[in-house]
């Protein structure tokens, strides 16, 4: 068994294992109030061998390090860890079934595919109704509605993640950002809000514990996701479009002709939807990096290596608030057309693949 | 000398031979109404010794073929061909002061790129005022107010040209699809309606009598205009920026997204600028041709092999006339402002060669 604490004060079960995700679960073991299971796909294997060789300006250098289980799947994760082939065949035939761990917290560090890989179903051999809080540490907007149908009496909270994290092969995470984030909870019906407020300081406690760089509970997780969408859904999704890096996009004038706009759309749409935001922030958001930043947003990396993009939540679910609350968007839903089919593209491609 | 008439009825010079051009120039030569000299730059060389390898579904194969006088540059069409290396000093130490050929019609089949190569200042050394008809065969709107303001005593003329035709290197011209165009007189205040009208069927007659497939004399040449930027400005357009072709536009439902909206407005600029078009037109542009239509239209294949596109002819003067007239223009405005991105990126990797 891996020398952590026998009994911690929470079980959590963490999905996602990329650069968000790995450094989540190495704060949140390091805060002793965590024992963390992972589920990994297909770094399963490599990894629950060799642990993951971390570089971080936040922690220092850790090798081949491991959270206290790693297994491959969410029904893996829901069931005790057995020592002999044997036991696993019994344990495997009650999967989906039977929940041998109950777990405090789920996080979810995945890209946000709802099409694809819809988190509310992903997640679902580890929830225990009324009991589990999922964490969603992912990009854009209205993405805890899916889980709070799934889950309605569970209490649902939201990060915003700023981090400058990644994975290099095979298991190498080379953390270059400090982990800054907001977390508020995401009130609902189903949930007394003083309940939900109470789980989701217990997480920050823990996070902060962990030794994040900073870690802030704040009441309006919406405002702040908006926020981060004047980024995303602009710089993320235009270089994306062009081939272009940020310094590029900035000298070419795009950031006037087309991103500017687009932020106050978002701006518009966040207002109108009751997360008014300083109009400053447009300018800070538009001009805070310099002509020659050779930044590659993540959606440009997507693209190029032919993988699935963030489009649904960063723009789609914006502007399905945008038609329900009546503000118009024609710069961002040409945008959102046009990476639709790019996402078309890719998906021809890797039809003929299969 | 060449074996043409040796006093034909019109001289003509035309400017950019093309696919498009060189079929113009064929034609016009096979009228025996027009003794033709056509200005190359590039293919000067080749095409001066060799000639060229026509294959054309009008007119047959044709080998080695030459108009009368293949010169390089307007300065020499201006001048009388000299046979001697001395006589021709003389004549260059005059270029641009003395119009020893007076032309009766200039053609200008140039790609359409105002910025980079203005019709206007190409042409002076053949122009002579108040005499020569200017014939412009190019893509776009609103192409013909810099010549009418350079040369605001001589008439102007403006094809529409539906062909199938391109140049494989180094002489060779394919044309796949029958040469039918309509040309009308662009009216202005300089000359009188009827001289124009009478150049612009005097010009149409002797494009009849050369043999092209059809050539229709119309009095509002701006209508076609619009008609073809319907096409131009949306699946050329749209295709370019995306890397695909006709078919995989239509199966993506890029068409529907994108192409009609932008159609739409379109056909509102021009009803608004006075050169209204049957609604059903719009359905017809859009839906003419088959969903495994593997036709990569002439801007992708300018942005594919890195050299401009005509985008201020298309889109950029149809957005002026569209702020002109008061028509809002959301597609169309992000898709121009999309592809001048496209074009910096291109300026940068030319300015990068040099």
């Amino acid at each position: 068994m891996p020398d952590t604490l026998s009994k911690p004060k929470y079980e959590v079960c963490l999905v996602g294992s990329g650069g968000v995700g790995t450094i989540a679960s190495l704060v949140l073991t390091k805060s002793a109030l965590a024992r963390v299971t992972v589920v990994l796909r297909s770094k399963y294997n490599y990894v629950s061998e060799h642990g993951w060789e971390i570089d971080s300006v936040d922690h220092g250098k850790i090798s081949r390090w491991k959270p206290y289980r790693v297994v491959r799947s969410a029904v893996e994760a829901a069931t005790v860890e057995r020592t002999t082939n044997a036991e696993n065949k019994d344990v495997r035939d009650h999967a989906g079934q039977v929940k041998e761990v109950e777990y405090d917290y789920v996080v979810v560090a995945t890209k946000a595919l709802p099409s694809l890989n819809p988190v509310a179903k992903m997640i679902s051999p580890v929830i225990t109704p009324g009991k589990t809080t999922v964490v969603v540490i992912q990009n854009g907007i209205g993405i805890e509605q899916d889980i709070v149908k799934a889950y309605p009496g569970n209490v649902v909270m939201s990060s915003v993640s700023h981090i400058g994290s990644e994975v290099q092969e095979p298991n190498v995470v080379v953390q270059v950002g400090k982990d800054a984030s907001k977390i508020g909870p995401h009130l609902h019906g189903g949930v007394d809000d003083s309940i939900s407020m109470a789980k989701a300081r217990s997480f920050v406690e823990m996070y902060v514990a962990g030794g994040a760089h900073t870690c802030e509970l704040v009441s309006d997780i919406q405002t702040a996701r908006w926020e981060k969408l004047l980024w995303n859904g602009t710089f993320n999704t235009v270089c994306a479009l062009m081939r272009m890096d940020v310094g590029e996009m900035q000298r070419s004038k795009g950031r006037e002709t087309l991103l500017v706009p687009m932020m106050w759309e978002i701006w518009r749409i966040a207002e109108a939807a009751g997360h008014a935001m300083p109009q400053s922030i447009v300018q800070w958001m538009a001009y805070r990096l310099p002509d020659d930043c050779a930044y590659r947003p993540s959606m440009l990396l997507d693209l190029e290596n032919g993988r699935p993009m963030e489009v649904d939540v960063i723009l789609g679910n914006a502007l399905a608030k945008a038609r329900e609350v009546g503000v118009e968007t024609p710069v961002l839903s040409v945008v959102y057309n046009l990476l639709v089919l790019e996402e078309w593209k890719i998906g021809q491609r890797t039809a003929g693949e299969t």
